[in-house]
């Protein structure tokens, strides 16, 4: 089926997309794949160009990466994600995801935005993490703008006083969002809790203010992971959200 | 039977409060107090000094509303909460209400916190606009600390970006707080949303994050409250709030 | 002179406010005292009571340090300021300081307000830590409002994303309200900064950009101080601070 | 003489930026470079391509302005800066400006910031809205981790909560990070002001603060101006901000 209604039918579920915060091998990228089918979930993500604060930290790998993700989801009949951080990166369409995800720092790279809205993909725009909603929407005007409609927004929290969780995630923002009913509004609660035990309870949450889906980092051994290990659910506590949510 | 052990038996259904912003009239508070009876909601709120920002918006109707929120509490036997301001005013205990309200003004008035500490009470302690976790955790203690520790906290939104609500609820301190379990954990979706729509879906979204309570604010009618008639629900819409809560 | 014509007379200079964090006995008080005559200092500053985060932190001498820094102050010629955070505070007139400090975490206590708006003493107003300028003019109202109309606002920081120093000093807002000139605007750099070394280079970005005066922590020795000694200055300092903005 | 080292030697004076918001014609930019040649400020700032939160706003002139800024830098023995954001425009050389400018909607477009690492040109980097400084340090060091370590940091103010400018001018990011000494720091007083009337006293308070240089907007008529008007000095107002730092 084509992509954009495959998912636009399952916002009602919700829509679930889950994996690591980075592809490391094709060994683990199986791993979670198989997690994934298990359990239903369609969407399997993956970062190949990793937007790291320090020029020292992982960087992803790179294309490589976007090839491994590719073949796990043709090998396993998953539809994929990953994040694209540079416009000549849609110059060779062979590798692209079939969902391209725009991240918080480049909410606002215009070029970006402008690319992704010549491609024939759906595109996941992830909200800065000091962008107001008004921002956040003409972010997504520019790639409309382009052509492009297939947007879905994800919240993923913002920067505010909290110390207990890595960012706030803004479900105010997520109600008003999904009864302006613009765009399909997703949330991210493992970038806003930062610390896996918060990321059922945010997750729960976010589907209770109206979120339409969800996007979870997971990772077969959390303590080995090369990025972000400390918010990523175990395989186990997985299923436990899954089950918490279909009921 | 004693309230703080009412309060606590009751959290886990999650307990309720409702009622106006501020206390208008005796036949206000009696139509309010009996949409409150009609659905088991145990918990009376009513605002009698408003802390507003500019001194010639209205300011409550001081003792006056102590008396009246007091007088229709017993008339229909439910407790009742309302926000004392000024040390001076536990020094008469005839008209104090049965939980005592620190506004997030007042979140580090310590003079305030310490006399709240030496009454036999309960004390529901709002958050500050822009107060991080750890603040909130230290203002209960020095409420602790004169030896009341009948204390419930009550997350009301913070300060952020964010344009679409008035603030921003922070559900993954209520998340962590919950987890902590050093004090009951409570929201308020009024005064975070800020306008009528967005007050169901967050008072939901606080329940599943694993608030043990909403405080909401209901009049019955709205466009000709005092004061925060935008963010108040109307009966109809607080009995469909009930419902959705309840399963 | 009257204290309020003294203040406006120097407000042109700029004024100038020093002292210690708390008083913590007479000598100490003396020491620094008599730096503040040699450098024609006009207005010893001093804790009695703090309004610290934790309970079990150093709060002050309380009205024992209310009396040090007003006979220090008598010994020298010098005016004085300290905080008021309780408004029984005000009903012993006998060791008020000569100018009422009322804290950042106070801008918003409005009986403490109403109660300094009946004094007969300049009331020095902090901005809140997260309070707009539109707030914190509202704040002075209710001091205007109960009839006293000697008010110095004074910035000292608001809560950002900067991790560099404890708080962001608003010279916009300083700007603005130098330019509106309902009421003196003076700045406190060495709360904004949090550390000694960015104390000197904030106090004189404070007076370029059109403060009136300075309010700035000294003490003898700031790594025995019992509160905020990392950004007090050492005598030496303020020497070089006070040579910096005289010429 | 070679560029960087021209600017270097200029840090202490400090060194002038200045012009307007957009390159909107030949005829404007001359008017606006025979004041600087007037007034010996040594670099014209103009932007061609202009990162506007709506798609339907002016978004510059393009490859044109860069045309523009380039002839008329060369006809009046101006160095040049001017905003790139695309990777993609680095690889034509002809057209860049003497200095590259990475606004703060990119300072963490990893990409951009790559390939600005690798051009033989001074980058100026100015701060994102919500990033911290170490975040800000750690976007230079992509920069110079490819070979380019000619770079300017540029505070240009950050979100927060004050409502009478358009941001806040860090200023204590600013003394820190002339200690620090690292790269050289300037200001721009103008994003952060958003209004005229601002902008003389936050340059001022800048240079106080230790910025060694400062970027201020004009126009010859700023109530005519195609973006940022409102925040543009006239050419009298200039005049005054040249005095008035000049002594």
């Amino acid at each position: 089926m084509e992509i954009w209604k495959e998912i636009q039918e399952r916002l009602d579920l919700p829509i679930l997309i889950a994996g690591p915060c980075a592809v490391e091998s094709e060994d683990q990228m199986r791993l979670i794949a198989r997690i994934l089918v298990k359990h239903g979930v369609p969407i399997l993500r993956g970062g190949a160009f990793k937007p790291r604060t320090s020029p020292t930290s992982f960087q992803g790998l790179g294309v490589e990466g976007l090839k491994i993700i590719k073949q796990i989801g043709e090998e396993f009949g998953l539809m994929t994600i990953s994040e694209i951080m540079d416009p000549r990166d849609f110059e060779n369409t062979d590798w692209l995801p079939d969902i391209i995800q725009i991240g918080s720092r480049n909410m606002q790279n215009f070029a970006l935005l402008k690319e992704a809205g010549r491609q024939n993909r759906p595109v996941l725009l992830k909200r800065g993490m000091a962008a107001t909603v008004h921002e956040w929407l003409q972010a997504a005007a520019y790639i409309e703008n382009e052509g492009n409609s297939k947007i879905l927004l994800c919240e993923r929290g913002i920067r505010t006083v909290t110390e207990v969780t890595r960012n706030t995630l803004d479900l105010g923002a997520v109600a008003y969002l999904r009864q302006l009913g613009t765009y399909p509004i997703i949330v991210d609660p493992s970038h806003a809790a930062g610390v896996r035990s918060l990321v059922v309870p945010l997750a729960k949450a976010g589907l209770a203010a109206g979120a339409q889906g969800l996007m979870v980092e997971i990772h077969p051994s959390p303590d080995q992971a090369l990025s972000d290990g400390e918010q990523s659910l175990t395989f186990v506590e997985f299923e436990e959200l899954i089950q918490s949510i279909r009921f």
